[in-house]
């Protein structure tokens, strides 16, 4: 299992470049890369089945990714020259790994709490708040993070990148705005919706019971769709000139007053 | 006042892109360039006296700036070759500005409040971080955001750009870590260190009176200056896989339960 690559020809190194380029390819073969030591650990601890090892002796000495990862898959050692080619990252670890796309569908989610913290994102676009949304996640460690109407591909590089792996220590679904407001429905999930519109100070909700905190984009908020399903819309005052948050800070901010009313409890 | 400058090689146009090159050039000369109508808006509200608009007619048709800036400043005709060439960013709106800089010295700030809340920074140093602090500054109305050994300058236009302009609505100044230690203390501000260290968690802290939440970065921390000068450390429970938050995201959710803790008294 153990395999040393040194063209960029080879097929191999032309599909690694693929999947890294272009989502298509990660939806037609359903897999994805994750660069780096840390990255790669946690997808593993995540229960994510790691395909190949590509790694560079020149850059990457350590061994405890090769001693975590102790099943019989396959390695391949390739050049710094060829390494430097295929990395995504600028300062890169010398390690990646090609690695199995998981089911993120609405069915795959369980809650083992009877009372679920759920932040639900809809259509957010840049991969850097994606990344920050699933940060904020892991450190609160909500039951899940929903996306609804995904716009990005959740194995896109950059969204692993800013993540910094925490798109693999979550649990992660994503499904329409209609399938989503109806799961929630279903298991009698309270909706809050960050919106303008109707709302309560967010320190007057009550997150207790179940509850999914749901954000928009910054530019154009939530679809209607969800506004007409909220169980009560919550805002954050905004006491300065600007109008407007960044949407994983004023994530970050709900979900820790929903973390801290639970803690009170 | 009216001008039309056609040549790259004019000398006010090779001024105007060292500035928003060169940190040097901008503390040379004590200028520096505000690109875009809300960002100049919000300089001149602020307080920054706007030396020159700079506009081209092809983009710019808004005549907003130049009614709510009607002092006799300089006004400065680009064509649409030369206006791409000088602006900054790529989605640019037709008009900048070259604005003076201000006294960002402890000794320019005073409190209205009696019980002031600030946030420190030390030596925060990717612009999109400090940007995201001032806007986080500026939605909760912190009385002052204090930067500690400053490493990039305030005036770079990635923070200016990445505050969306609230450089401008915020109090802001810099100092040394001994200085602005010193301040406080003469103030009789307490210091709240987030930092792993002895630390309360955060919710359990009473931020009512006059307090200092401070932050380091997210690789270093804070300095032991810090540390041993501090009321009490405080920290945000993690709960999750990762053990490091995004200064920003951290840096809001203390201030919104600060501000929480004083809006129930």
């Amino acid at each position: 299992m153990q395999k040393y690559i040194s063209s960029f020809q080879n097929p191999f190194i032309k599909q690694l470049l693929l999947l890294q380029e272009k989502s298509r390819e990660r939806k037609k073969t359903g897999m994805f890369v994750v660069e780096g030591e840390r990255e790669i650990s946690l997808a593993f601890k995540g229960g994510y089945e790691i395909i190949s090892l590509i790694y560079c002796n020149a850059i990457y000495t350590e061994t405890v990714l090769m001693h975590l990862i102790n099943q019989p898959i396959e390695r391949i050692e390739v050049p710094l020259e060829v390494y430097q080619k295929i990395a995504y990252r600028e300062s890169t670890e010398g390690v990646m790994a090609v690695v199995k796309s998981k089911n993120h569908g609405l069915n795959s989610l369980t809650f083992k709490s009877k009372n679920p913290l759920l932040l639900v994102a809809e259509a957010p676009e840049k991969p850097g708040n994606i990344g920050a949304l699933l940060r904020t996640a892991d450190a609160a460690k909500l039951d899940a993070i929903l996306i609804a109407n995904p716009k990005t591909d959740l194995y896109n590089p950059n969204v692993i990148r800013s993540s910094i792996g925490c798109l693999f220590t979550n649990k992660v679904a994503t499904g329409t705005t209609d399938e989503i407001i109806h799961f929630l429905k279903e298991k009698n999930i309270q909706i809050f919706c960050a919106a303008l519109q109707a709302s309560k100070n967010y320190t007057e909700v009550d997150f207790t019971s179940g509850s999914a905190i749901v954000v928009g984009t910054e530019s154009t908020g939530l679809s209607d769709n969800w506004l007409s399903n909220s169980t009560q819309n919550i805002l954050i005052p905004m006491e300065g000139e600007i109008d407007s948050m960044n949407v994983s800070v004023a994530a970050a901010i709900i979900i820790f007053e929903a973390k801290r009313q639970r803690k009170e409890n």
